[in-house]
């Protein structure tokens, strides 16, 4: 590249993600990531890595004192999670209903585990005595489950698994990207041995921070597995023979630098911190129950304007995610042309999906700072557009018109992000 | 934490970070990482990471189609490298010079490979004569080379490694973390086949992204190794045995993602691929050896600076990387309170080591954004106030003058970053 050639400052165009995620980031987080840095053991940076820690105990529902941020995207968690808790040779159980079971029946699989899966139709999710079931049946160390499956938008039901995986002995993780925040989840309650997610989906940021947290019960199997860098090793700093096969997904490691001794690992991605500290702060300050509900809002709102449309839906919709909805792409209906110009024409993007779904579906989403009713509207109102463009009949304002209902029908207060009412005021 | 408990927007003390990195962001890379997100595979979004993978090109010195970025932190980039290189067994020659030369051979280790190192003592650097012995008798499948090696302030040379390395078919992979942009490194004309690099030293960014670039030779090692994970493997996406212990780490995936068939790994961390892009650009704008001189021109000037205020070098200064200096703590110069009083009334960090070198020296950055005149002075006068109130006995204003002398001997170009003079102009 000539100096002549050469760009300059990166200027996107303006863009409503109306996808699967990564999504619009709400705006004071895009502010956040541009505060100055710090260094890297300096009080305020140890300070604001504690502080985050306790906002994704609010987040996750969880006392675990295992809990921070992998630095990577999601699957960086994924994989820390896996091949921390998971030896050679381990058998680990994956439930699959899309494309992100097979993602971590992989990342198992490269970490050497012994990996069997149960399978289920795409659009489906499986009921807790068919995972009981293979539990007895395989007797795993690790059960690794998704909680929200963008590829298919299903919600697999987690609340009656940790029972089932304390009783059998088996290590419970499950995989909470595309999930956490816009729907229920109760890290304690639900009695998760390690949960995993990315910022880019309802929790509003950009991807390149994954919270984590582990039970008491998982950070024994990891400690178990310790090794201290041989650069940094003091006396007494022993090694496990069954040390983790990476160095930088080793939570062992990780939770010596985020904890009080504050061990050197890697250099925690300051701006990154940031982010995900205010994603996190953001949903605290709302209230996690009323951004789950905002998000059950517009995804109702959103579901009963594509249904208005005369879009089928696919997946089982009992079952299906708040924050995204599958729909079949009509028939004679170019399905990534219609993208491409919701996009160019309206800047508005929606997602096709994956495997068995690559063309056959979109994929629209709500969530995070895109939960909101002229977010909703507003696509919907494109959609109708583009579909007729395309020689679909749509009925004139029906999208629109269904969706504007369901918001009308609810508190106002959960037609957008923002602060909780005032209590305790007169 | 309570709703009422819960605190405010980011907002971190005012800092000049002058020490090992990581170090004061430049302005313009702040400002990118808060440009709006946009989707994943839309048509900005593939042009931009296009784009970054040519402005590091230039960066590197390189012609390598496989230059790109790995989300995560520089270390990311190490694992990354040596995992999708280095099979179980295979031998990984690493020679140690510090502490990053440990963090090689414990990642190769962790990979399973049979790792030998060489080692010298703290301080110097490695003759091309005594690695090619040491090549001889392991006969490695790698060589894993630390370019600049931060805890030692070390620069070891590679500009006749390559040619050894070819000469004896051994891979050879270089850690340029802490050097990148502010020493020379030459990526196709010294033979590299793999460098890895992170943004928070010279390059003036955030952690969180590693820059990467991996020659012809490396990428065909790499192919060979190929998996596709099954969620959306298709026909003929065959799977080697060899498969790479790792999918967030495999580079062959990450190739396919980055190249033109943009097969879905992670989803790219948007933000931190923008100001990763802002990273290079602006040394692009600046020009690449202009850069290199105005960080050997800082380097240099606190140099005189430090050795004026009558403080001991570290190590064998004609070999010192020019973006950081080491210095012994003088005698009596209680270490850390010194630096905790830098940096509470001065608002500036410097470091101090890891290892041996623990308590015993300070180190001292000139980097990217910093690597400039103020910032030099700076650090300086209140160096001199700190070592003066701590006891130590402190020529009056020498530091300060002795680097003011060296920014007057040379162009005021170089004095700070800037774009270059405008080329013909009348």
């Amino acid at each position: 590249m000539s100096t002549t050639a050469l760009p300059g400052p990166i200027a996107p165009p303006a863009r409503l993600l109306m996808g699967p995620g990564p999504i619009s980031a709400y705006p004071s987080v895009l502010t956040a990531m541009s505060a100055p840095l710090v260094g890297q053991y300096e009080p305020f940076m140890t300070a604001t890595m504690t502080e985050t820690q306790e906002l994704y105990r609010g987040v996750w529902s969880t006392r675990n004192d295992a809990t921070l941020l992998v630095d990577g995207t999601s699957r960086a968690g994924i994989e820390a999670a896996i091949v921390s808790l998971v030896k050679p040779g381990d058998r680990v159980l994956v439930p699959v209903f899309g494309r992100f079971g097979h993602l971590l029946a992989e990342i198992a699989e490269r970490a050497l585990a012994e990996v069997h899966t149960i399978e289920t139709d795409w659009g489906q999710v499986f009921p807790a005595s068919v995972i009981e079931e293979a539990i007895v049946r395989v007797k795993p160390a690790l059960l690794a489950l998704v909680q929200g499956d963008t590829s298919t938008t299903m919600l697999q039901p987690l609340e009656d698994v940790g029972e089932l995986c304390r009783r059998h002995g088996v290590l419970f993780y499950s995989d909470a990207t595309a999930s956490l925040g816009g729907n229920a989840f109760e890290a304690d309650a639900w009695g998760l041995d390690a949960a995993t997610a990315g910022l880019q989906k309802c929790l509003g940021g950009p991807s390149g921070s994954s919270p984590i947290t582990l039970s008491p019960r998982a950070v024994e199997v990891i400690r178990a597995r310790k090794k201290v860098e041989a650069g940094i090793r003091e006396p007494g700093d022993e090694s496990s023979a069954d040390f983790v096969r990476s160095n930088y997904f080793d939570l062992g490691q990780i939770l010596d630098y985020w904890g009080p001794r504050r061990l050197n690992h890697h250099t925690e991605a300051t701006s990154m911190l940031y982010g995900a500290r205010e994603c996190a702060r953001l949903l605290l300050v709302e209230g996690r129950e009323a951004v789950i509900a905002r998000h059950e809002l517009a995804g109702r709102a959103m579901l009963a304007g594509v249904e208005a449309l005369g879009l089928v839906v696919f997946g089982d919709v009992g079952h299906k995610m708040s924050n995204v909805v599958a729909v079949e792409i009509p028939e004679g209906v170019p399905g990534d042309a219609a993208r491409s110009a919701l996009l160019e024409d309206f800047g508005i993007e929606i997602g096709t999906s994956f495997g068995p779904l690559h063309g056959k579906v979109w994929r629209i989403g709500t969530m995070g700072y895109n939960a909101r009713k002229d977010a909703v509207l507003t696509t919907l109102a494109a959609l109708e557009s583009v579909l007729r463009r395309f020689g679909a009949a749509v009925p004139a304002g029906g999208g629109v018109e269904a969706a504007a209902d369901v918001f009308a029908a609810a508190p106002a207060a959960l037609h957008a992000p923002g602060a909780p009412a005032p209590t305790g005021a007169p």
